[in-house]
């Protein structure tokens, strides 16, 4: 009856059993690097700033949800998700990135990592080419490498992917998705140009591939160069648009969503069903109720101003003590891409301890790109701490980078 | 730039993209048959009664937990799940089953049904056998099988499964694991006897095979006569148990667990993680409030109550008007499951329409063998309607039976 201890004193291991699916799987290397102490500085995670979460409203907001719908949301609900925040979606997807989408073609998913996760189960074979920008986001290649596809990176420039190595890629090799972030990229910050996403959409549409836009950044931005969506530009049902509101409103509510044409949600949408059958009404509608007597437009304005004003304070840091990293200061988003000439010896994955030891961590470049390999590089978060923490956490990387540069 | 329009009117589909996997996707068929007109009594769907939901309690919970913790119940969370509901849970699972288990063994879920796709993902291969009890839960074999499992029904008597069969099965096939819900089983109510469950481990141990454990109805109990889980026999890290609070509290917060040997764990917390982060922590929070300011247990056994005499009127409408129905009335869970003897000639799918005709519905047993085809059978739920309307149910059963017989 004692079964932990059973199962401590063993003889059978039960992980043979494993499906060989479990041989691909690998812990999240950014999971490990934020194992950090607590006085460590952190520009690893890509986290929002919990102090901008609006709890009160939230707690507000969760009451009358409850009282106005408490039965009904509390029951087993529509595996689409909730109606009046995807309606919603539909207004704020319209005002971003002037996308026309009816309510129909919006699915929720647990965050957009789930998103992902259903564009992997309901297109990759064994085999299949993914192609991605590289560097791109880990998990991303984690999700679709799960499902037997093959990631290959494509060479991008500041204004996006490089249309001749994927059009080369395309005619080529059995590719059957593209995923891209257009909006401040995970992990460079790039923001496709108006030019380059039209000529990126004219060219695909010659093939026979899905384009995965995965867009949790979009509406952090810090301008008003608002850029159309891929989704937009689609004239071929190509397009799925994974957005989320976990970088805008709260990541542990776990509340994204899917936007694609009416066939390709179909299928999404029986893939979702089976697998969780639908995500959390509650958590929809807390949002939704929020938007309604609230700004939602103002919370998320509040919020990139703090987030513009850390990216200042990182930028201005990094210019004055470390001049040897390079960058391209990103005009919304979560991070800020960092390189260092290659003639430095050295990479960002031996750099690492010395900025551990120093009590500051990031993440290394390499891992972003589907080789494994890259230039000296290092994402910096600039979301997550304050100003004046971020300065610090630069003089801590500063006095790392000298002590590496001098080993 | 007029998405949707662009759709409707595309020339290329992306349908023919889709993963091969996605031919084996087929729509519930439960989703179909509830999807009845306002006035139909619906016998079909297994949901809890709304009418029960503690929603007063649920949103003082949810003030408390977003006035204490907000800002790190709406950050990212722990790919586990919420650590004092896991403690919880170790506590509910030793009163309820006897299980000894520790929170490190514990990973929560959306559902269990998240929790039986996590089984499927992480070991089946393509061609591996899943042995079920016959009749089984629908969902499941369309989880299972989605990752290409061969699913094969073993016969069951009133005391759980046929051992001969089983050990046949396991001598023969290539079984990869054995789905079982012990605890008054989704459709047939049957609760397996202890000896039956002692004989079953005894048997499976010697076997390098899986127990999958499904017990969402496990505390849906209306005697004291609580018997040891699979997990709790368990001398060989073999059982995978999966619990929820769908049934005893609300499906519509998406909360369910998984407990499994620390080996076991170790990857399916992975998979979990590669998936969807985490589930929301907010639910999980409300949850473990609840069980800290108001009686869980209290809550149960009343929700108990209703249920019982909720079954105790469907069976005694059945008994004295349609005598044609054999049952063995089940000590708990959600449904009763009849069937009619086989020299009456026709079956339940043929029926379906005659009684939706009479306005009210009921699944009808073929779809949960893995056969497809079975008795003359009915899956009757009898927690979502109250004491009258389930006797107003039968008199409509039984005027579309009398109706059907005289076809």
């Amino acid at each position: 009856m004692v079964w932990y201890d059973s199962i401590i004193g063993g003889t059978m291991g039960t992980t043979n059993l494993f499906a060989q699916r479990m041989e691909r799987l690998t812990p999240s290397i950014i999971g490990e690097l934020v194992k950090s102490s607590k006085d460590t500085l952190s520009l690893a995670e890509g986290v929002p700033a919990p102090e901008l979460f609006p709890v009160e409203e939230i707690a507000a907001s969760t009451q009358h949800v409850l009282a106005a719908h408490g039965a009904s949301l509390l029951q087993y609900g529509n595996y689409m998700g909730y109606e009046s925040l995807r309606q919603e979606i539909c207004g704020i997807v319209k005002k971003r990135y002037n996308m026309d989408c009816h309510i129909d073609q919006v699915i929720m998913t647990n965050g957009s990592t789930q998103g992902m996760d259903l564009c992997g189960r309901a297109f990759i074979n064994e085999g299949d080419v993914v192609l991605t920008e590289s560097p791109t986001y880990i998990d991303a290649m984690g999700i679709f490498s799960g499902y037997g596809a093959s990631i290959e990176g494509i060479p991008c420039d500041n204004e996006g992917m490089d249309l001749t190595a994927l059009q080369e890629a395309l005619l080529t090799k059995r590719v059957k998705a593209i995923y891209v972030i257009p909006d401040f990229q995970n992990p460079t910050g790039r923001y496709w140009s108006v030019e380059r996403r039209k000529a990126f959409m004219d060219l695909v549409s010659q093939y026979d591939v899905m384009v995965w836009e995965d867009a949790p950044y979009g509406e952090i931005i810090f301008t008003d160069d608002y850029r159309p969506s891929l989704a937009s530009l689609d004239t071929k049902e190509q397009v799925i648009f994974l957005g989320s509101f976990s970088k805008t409103f709260s990541p542990g509510l776990r509340v994204g969503y899917m936007i694609a044409s009416p066939a390709v949600v179909d299928t999404l949408s029986l893939v979702k069903e089976g697998i969780d059958l639908h995500s959390a009404a509650l958590n929809q509608a807390i949002i939704s109720d929020y938007m309604a007597h609230y700004s939602y437009e103002e919370h998320v304005q509040t919020m990139c101003k703090v987030y513009k004003n850390r990216l200042d304070a990182l930028a201005q840091a990094l210019v004055s003590l470390l001049p040897e990293f390079t960058f391209v200061k990103p005009e919304g988003g979560f991070f800020l891409w960092a390189t260092v000439p290659s003639e430095s010896n050295g990479n960002s994955m031996d750099f690492m301890p010395y900025a551990k030891e120093a009590g500051v961590v990031f993440v290394p470049g390499a891992p972003f790109y589907p080789t494994g390999e890259g230039p000296f590089a290092v994402r910096l978060n600039f979301t997550g701490l304050t100003e004046e923490k971020l300065a610090e956490a630069v003089q801590r990387l500063q006095k790392a980078y000298h002590l590496y540069v001098a080993r």
